[in-house]
């Protein structure tokens, strides 16, 4: 058997890579030649982690046949437009993911472990347990922060209940306080003052097929709103060239606070109509205040989902 | 939570009704309202399975809303074309298959347990001894007869290499001889005399998509293919009225000979020259023989998928 790639999605965030990395250490240790490659650059929360930990950083890969490679494996992601390029043209062997399941299809029965928590990371930790793997410093580390990233420290309301004392585990087995090492990693990621807009637009931006319309769901996490706000002029200049070159029907930004849990939803695009019936709220001046919403997942892309497909 | 429903895919077969009926009182085992019911009545390879172990057949349901149900675990399956008629309406929550993914989408994130084994209850079985749960001797007789059925006695390509020591396990708490139960339960699925040739096509048949094709590829099992063959003319009439009537693009035959592990392909529709294509055969007077072929997932549908995608 040839080597196997293992990664996570594009736009890769702290869980991605953890994950990816997390778990191509678990397939080697069961006897698989598997590599953790990513399909993007660290974000400055990914890269506080990996320096945290002593980890270099995945390589990036832009397709797996280029490589040499012809199976890959998937974590913290399934849908094929979420994934590497070449993606219809390998086979993917195995999936390893927590969200929900679209635009997937293989030819051949593959071994699918999905289950709905709080991160790719969470499943991966079980899995050690399962095979009766040790887990090291690094590898630890690295799922944790895929935990604390998904979850905003076990805050998000995708958080399972069997996540926290994951968490607490893997802080031993990484030896940190999971809230003092939780808080500084997150806010390492709310550092937007060095960022074009271009760039903002795009730390952790993933496109959903939604009734045959492409729609871009990008997320930014702050301590403040306002702060990011003020940059509205620029960053929908960015969105709006975004959805031109890209094709995008609609472009959703959550800018979502850290700190109080809740999102401001800057929208644009062809079906605002849709994106407002979504939320029940009115967009002012393109946007809105989502009470309570962190998580793209579970009180973003379904209402969404929902909304378009009527 | 309302009840949940538990099913296997239309047409059932031992495998689908074994692994929805031993999933179903799993989860009730862990406090669940959980109740498998089937998309169809048993064939007489699954009658002989439930009259064996004493077991009432699932009851059949058209629709899971028009009976107050909202949220459904699917095994055995996951194409939403070979589900419950209203899939798209409720909220699949979990699958446990051992099939290629494929017309499959969901809202949320759910729980979806795919390993490429032999059976679907190959896999319940594992989460029985995963959740500390004794298998009962009817659980076991069904699912060890799913496990039978679908692997045709551990004798097909898609029988996992774990797959014997989960058979022997489940023989023992069935209280049966593997190998003298498991052709007795074999024969008696192939008993087709008594079937109409509309029967017989539908026996054990399944529509796939390909490349924007409806293919229906259907299987019966034998102990003598010529039998099956000395009834062409009334089968192709069958056949040809079905895919009028369904509006299939082809239908795909395979007559399996149990005893000898071979199949004899019969087809007919708009696309022969893939499907010669796809086993590298040709077609004489609409039937090939194909060596050593049992497994529609594993030696014919990936093959069909290829050959249509060209």
């Amino acid at each position: 058997m040839s080597k196997i790639f293992v990664f996570g999605h594009q736009n890769p965030d702290s869980d991605a890579i953890g994950s990816s990395y997390g778990y191509a250490y678990l397939k080697r240790q069961l006897g698989v030649e598997a590599e953790a490659v990513a399909l993007g650059t660290p974000n400055e929360e990914t890269a506080f982690v990996l320096d945290y930990f002593s980890v270099n950083a995945p390589r990036v890969v832009e397709s797996a046949q280029s490589e040499g490679v012809n199976q890959v494996i998937l974590t913290d992601h399934n849908e094929f437009q979420q994934s590497i390029s070449d993606i219809k043209d390998v086979e993917v062997i195995e999936v390893v993911d927590h969200h929900r399941v679209a635009n997937f299809e293989t030819a051949n029965p593959l071994m699918m472990r999905l289950e709905p928590v709080g991160s790719a990371s969470s499943i991966v930790y079980r899995m050690f347990k399962e095979n009766n793997v040790e887990i090291p410093k690094d590898v630890a580390g690295l799922l944790l922060s895929g935990l604390i990233s998904d979850t905003l420290l076990l805050k998000s309301p995708t958080t399972h209940a069997s996540d926290p004392a994951v968490a607490e585990e893997l802080a031993r087995l990484a030896g940190v306080n999971l809230e003092e090492y939780g808080l500084a990693m997150l806010k390492a990621g709310t550092n937007l003052s060095s960022k074009s807009a271009e760039e903002l637009i795009d730390i952790d931006a993933k496109t959903f097929e939604l009734n045959g319309n492409q729609v871009r769901v990008a997320q930014v996490n702050t301590v403040d709103i306002s702060d990011v706000l003020s940059r509205q002029a620029e960053i929908e200049e960015a969105i709006n060239s975004s959805i031109k070159s890209n094709g995008y029907s609609d472009f959703v930004l959550m800018i979502t606070d850290i700190l109080n849990s809740n999102s401001e939803i800057l929208a644009l695009g062809s079906n605002t109509d849709k994106i407002e019936k979504a939320f029940n709220f009115v967009l002012e001046n393109n946007h809105a205040f989502l009470k309570g919403a962190v998580s793209r997942k579970k009180q973003v892309v379904p209402q969404l989902t929902e909304s378009f497909n009527v």
